[in-house]
């Protein structure tokens, strides 16, 4: 029998609406984005691909969404698994700045690195810092050198399949489907393992929000076809309307 | 360290508005409780009692309330547990029946008998009847015979405090500070425990909605000194609205 992985980018953030950098900073849900929730659980039952137990982020907007669409598809009740592993990248000292005005800043070629360079992280944020998370309670529990500064999407990697492994695959491994409701990001890192995506490849990889994307996976947890987005069209305009930000 | 608990009994449901007998039945929050279960979490706030980890039932309307509470305080990131062994008493054949209407036809004694009996459940529930809970996915994993058809508080007991030894110590052993979001009489089974209420007295226990319960615990995991709900009027005005219950 195949695994069923769905994967679930939260919807439209009120800091997205803002056009700021967000990263690990806990902002909450737009109500656009409480809507692509909604709908995202509907999809969930037009297509009756029923979650049996979701993982997600230790941030609120990916929690919000992951209720919303669960509670829309009558599984509220399934078990929850959550860890910091599945956060969004640290965008660094990024976070909190406006995107379109370090465009203009600092140049479409180092925003473009900073936003999608592989292996280059943004300069590091710093432990005092307004938005820095040193000190929140969530990830009190994090061994010493855990908790980023700064990331690039190899870190994000790094930080990420372990937990794929450790935690999510044993529950795909039980026959459960598993509901992964997590960020651009963390999502990006996960893809780019299933569909053996290189390392320059990925950069032109954009996950729309909302949508399902459901992969059947095989005895060795690598997928038997491409994954399929519940609903193909909006993703195609969800994944285009990623490429673009930052332009004003 | 003192440990601490808090219990949280689930807001004004749909079918509490309409006062029908609800038990395992999964029926929603209604506004009301939705209002309740917010204010439960500005309780938290106020009185700095931030929950590290909760448990629930597998019923929406408990989960909702944690949900909202939860995010309310800011903490909708904490760990999450569920068991069918928190759930509302299962109230057998009486589940969907009009309060008023039941006591009008069976009469105060019968009537009063089924809320409140310690040892004497309501008749069974069919399996195959409207809102039995046979079939539901939820309750696939019970073992044979765990499902229950009827039960009185002596079998909620029976079923609940091994959970509370399994699953809520542990984590109170671990120092977190534990939240319990579920029923009336899931949280008369586990108040009885803690406070040594005898099978007599535990029938004029009436548990308000919606109001925080703090506990300290010694490590003998019973009380240090009596539970204390964060609103206090608020709760006696509660707990006598539950007693009166079913008058017209």
């Amino acid at each position: 029998m195949p695994h069923t992985l769905v994967l679930l980018r939260h919807g439209n953030s009120v800091w997205n609406q803002k056009n700021l950098f967000t990263g690990w900073v806990d902002v909450r849900l737009s109500e656009l984005g409480e809507t692509e929730a909604n709908r995202a659980g509907e999809l969930l039952v037009e297509h009756g691909v029923l979650p049996d137990v979701q993982h997600t982020s230790v941030l609120t907007r990916a929690i919000q969404t992951a209720n919303i669409a669960l509670d829309v598809a009558d599984r509220a009740w399934i078990d929850v698994r959550r860890s910091w592993r599945l956060n969004e990248r640290h965008y660094g000292a990024l976070q909190g700045l406006d995107k379109a005005e370090t465009l203009e800043k600092y140049g479409p070629e180092q925003f473009q690195l900073w936003r999608r360079s592989f292996d280059v992280p943004p300069p590091e944020l710093a432990d005092g810092a307004e938005w820095s998370q040193f000190g929140d309670p969530r990830y009190a529990d994090l061994a010493d050198g855990e908790l980023p500064r700064t990331e690039c999407l190899k870190d994000v990697i790094a930080r990420m399949l372990p937990y794929w492994r450790s935690d999510i695959i044993p529950d795909l491994e039980a026959g459960k489907v598993v509901l992964v409701t997590a960020h651009g990001n963390s999502l990006r890192a996960l893809v780019k393992h299933l569909d053996g995506i290189s390392d320059a490849d990925i950069a032109e990889l954009n996950i729309p929000t909302g949508i399902p994307l459901v992969y059947r996976l095989g005895d060795d947890f690598m997928p038997l076809e491409p994954g399929k987005y519940l609903d193909p069209e909006a993703a195609a305009a969800g994944a285009a309307a990623v490429a673009a930000q930052g332009r004003k």
